[in-house]
């Protein structure tokens, strides 16, 4: 293991958080929030001690996958802890592990809250929280690689691999640094489009940056305590739309840029995303039509189905109280989750193409024993090894729903909070059902149990490997 | 397809049916109930039919995996259908879905009810309802594989492959029919054994049999309301132990028969089997301690976890009172299932153990990328199509309990209830949580829901391909 460059790496990522940290200091400035001096602290503190770790270049420049996945874990960890701190110093959030807890929801992108009172925290608090989504969704180590120049051209793919979501990771252009900077550069630009709709609708524009940093990272952090219920319908349909939109495999708007228009919408993936959506939508508009009169229906389900397949999380209606059928519906769509190479998590919509092509393609071997197929996606076969990390992703992804349920169920409450508790933080999504629903949060759960979810969000964002790695003591080996 | 050879197959296959309801026509004549005729009439029926369907050798005798696999899946409809006729000839159970539903669940050895007051059946109908259980434990195709000369050898590995549960089915002996036997009589002696045992704990001669055929096959049902609760502790804890012997893939009996101890002991699957039977029990029986005084709480734990995993479904206590984390761990290990080639059902220990052992050869890859190395069970190395076909099956499996969860939520009754009541029918457990725990019954289900769950009964026993051929085109083609 190259311990030098993994510090290295950190030292930068420090720095950039030291950087991102400045914005809320500008809130508090803006609001006259004495709060803010948390968040300059923080600023400072990490912008020195990245600087120490920066210090002295590492001689030693080997990289392998295994110092990529350890270093995108241990990004994430530094991130959340200092993160968390400024919540901790000025007294928003004064426990560590509730403060951990937000923190790590908010750049896991996953939106669950431990507030109990959100709309009683600092504006600068407020702000931070959001960003932390806006941050996590496109990844810091691809911002790093689109703004420094560190280390050789091999590291640059592992690490691009070890933190994008998906079964696996296209470069758009021959370089790792231009592919990090044309997808930051479109991840800006859409959200821009979006502040901007939303400044139309009439939302203040504190209230227009949060959302549109919460959308952007499909995080679903709101400022208000009732989610997004009293904003107006137009800008709940934009919210709707640009959920989607984020939910959608970034290579896409790169073809839409390259004019290959046709070759963007023949995407397996975007064309099952797309229509599960719709049906999802159409079903739950049905099932819960006598709940809201002629058009609202149709609204309410097309947001609903945006926000968790996408796994952002917002909520316009408390869909605990809808039927059976659509709480299931939503429950299933919860873990899709959203296409690869977006900013959205769970099992991504690539993956389950790939799993349901897999028993189509049983089924054609038992009936055609001689027949000689293989599994195409947009035209092109996937590779064994593709097969094989999807079919073991999905095996761990099992592994750890099921030990972190048995340990929350140790708290004994009910059934349905307790599974859907840790469905909702390993798929990144935000809400569950019952007391994790649209209108609860995860304030009663012991200190545990909050811990399972920090490790069930981290593995959730960062698809699972990277974590468990962490745990095998070969992986600390020289 | 050759159709000749399936319709000779089930021809047969009815004629055994016919000969096995002689069984209840005997428990009527002893009880003098005239109910009894209801199955003389079916007898006749069955073997009628049946010799009618055999009255031709097929002259093209073309056995593939296709066929094989038609012939078990219509072999087990054609036996339901034949099976719950006497229910509904005598007025037991007047209802068709109802008829169907029981029967399949005794031939699925599941053990789920539609029941609402078991003890009012006549005593023909109640053997025969146990009776069933005996006959899918062991599965009927072996049965037939061990008594009759059908077809060449070519197709008996096919049929037997395609009735027998597990990722991979292992001829004990090189003929396939001296296998079937061999099974059938560990099967035979270790029944009378238990039959012998209930009758020393002062078990009625009636109850000893029925509870005997529910606990070989880990069918479950009881012919009581309270299932098991009102038997002595004794009896309890005979079957208790005969349910976890009946768990165990029946190649370890034979391996013991021929004298290999060591290797028989040294299996993977039946020392990860023993493993979580004991872990779970340990813990349920802490976790329940407050529930039952002393030695109590630990034999209703390991009667309670014995029932699931080997997805029996006998109750000796309600345990939808129980704590949390005890239910959980009864849920998972409704997942879990018994060992391959047993008579219990769910996913089975091989396929977890296949499973959790790809999860650390991807660890292990990641950190050492250059090694090779090979999943290996019992020493053995897993041949890919192996694993493959461990990964399709979770991927359908999934797939189905997702349909079938939207279907039945329908309903709209409770999450708890929605979501168990499919998870026990497809792992052909019987009971579930809520609504159908151990104290309630499908009774309130209606039609729809029953025919869903008569699909998972028989998706789970047959391990879910041979029943989704059925629904290709190209399965129908000559």
């Amino acid at each position: 293991m190259n311990y030098s460059i993994i510090i290295y790496i950190i030292g930068y990522v420090l720095q950039i958080e030291g950087l991102f940290l400045l914005l809320p200091c500008l809130t508090a400035l803006c609001y006259r929030e004495s709060s803010g001096f948390a968040f300059l602290f923080t600023a400072v503190l990490c912008f020195l001690l990245g600087k120490a770790a920066t210090f002295r270049k590492p001689k030693n420049t080997v990289f392998y996958g295994r110092e990529g996945f350890v270093t995108v874990s241990m990004c994430w960890i530094v991130l959340s802890i200092f993160g968390a701190l400024p919540f901790l110093l000025n007294g928003d959030i004064p426990s560590v592990p509730d403060a951990l807890f937000e923190t790590v929801s908010g750049f896991t992108t996953t939106g669950s809250t431990i507030l109990t009172d959100i709309e009683s925290l600092s504006k600068c608090s407020l702000f931070w929280r959001s960003f932390t989504h806006w941050i996590g969704g496109m990844g810091v180590l691809v911002f790093v690689l689109a703004v420094l120049p560190i280390a050789g051209g091999g590291s640059q793919m592992y690490l691009m691999r070890a933190e994008s979501p998906g079964p696996s990771v296209n470069k758009l252009v021959p370089r790792v640094k231009n592919t990090a900077m044309i997808l930051y550069g479109i991840y800006i630009v859409i959200t821009i489009i979006e502040i901007i709709l939303l400044l139309i609708g009439g939302m203040p524009l504190f209230d227009a940056l949060t959302s549109a940093f919460g959308t952007a990272g499909t995080g679903g952090f709101g400022i208000k305590n009732d989610s997004f219920a009293s904003y107006s319908v137009f800008c709940q349909g934009v919210v709707s739309i640009f959920m989607i939109l984020f939910g959608i495999n970034f290579n896409i708007y790169y073809l839409l840029l390259c004019k290959k228009h046709k070759q963007a919408f023949q995407s397996d993936e975007l064309r099952m995303y797309l229509a599960v959506i719709l049906a999802s939508t159409v079903f739950i508009a049905f099932n819960i039509r006598h709940l809201f009169p002629g058009f609202q229906a149709l609204h309410h389900a097309l947001f609903q189905v945006g926000s968790i397949i996408t796994t952002t999380g917002f909520a316009t209606q408390d869909f605990n109280t809808w039927p059976e059928l659509s709480k299931m519906i939503l429950i299933f769509l919860m873990f899709f989750g959203a296409c690869a190479g977006s900013t959205g998590g769970g099992i991504k919509i690539s993956r389950i193409l790939i799993l349901m092509k897999s028993i189509k393609k049983e089924l054609f071997s038992i009936v055609h024993p001689r027949s000689v197929q293989k599994i195409r996606v947009d035209g092109q076969v996937i590779e064994h090894d593709v097969i094989r990390s999807v079919n073991v992703f999905m095996a761990a992804y099992l592994l750890i729903i099921m030990l972190s349920i048995l340990i929350v169920s140790l708290e004994n409450k009910d059934t349905v909070s307790t599974v859907t508790s840790v469905i909702t933080t390993l798929n990144n999504i935000g809400p569950g059902l019952e007391l994790v629903g649209p209108v609860g949060n995860f304030s009663s759960f012991t200190a545990l149990s909050k811990f399972v979810f920090l490790f069930d969000m981290l593995a959730g964002r960062l698809e699972i490997f990277p974590l468990l790695i962490l745990f095998m003591p070969d992986t600390w080996k020289k």
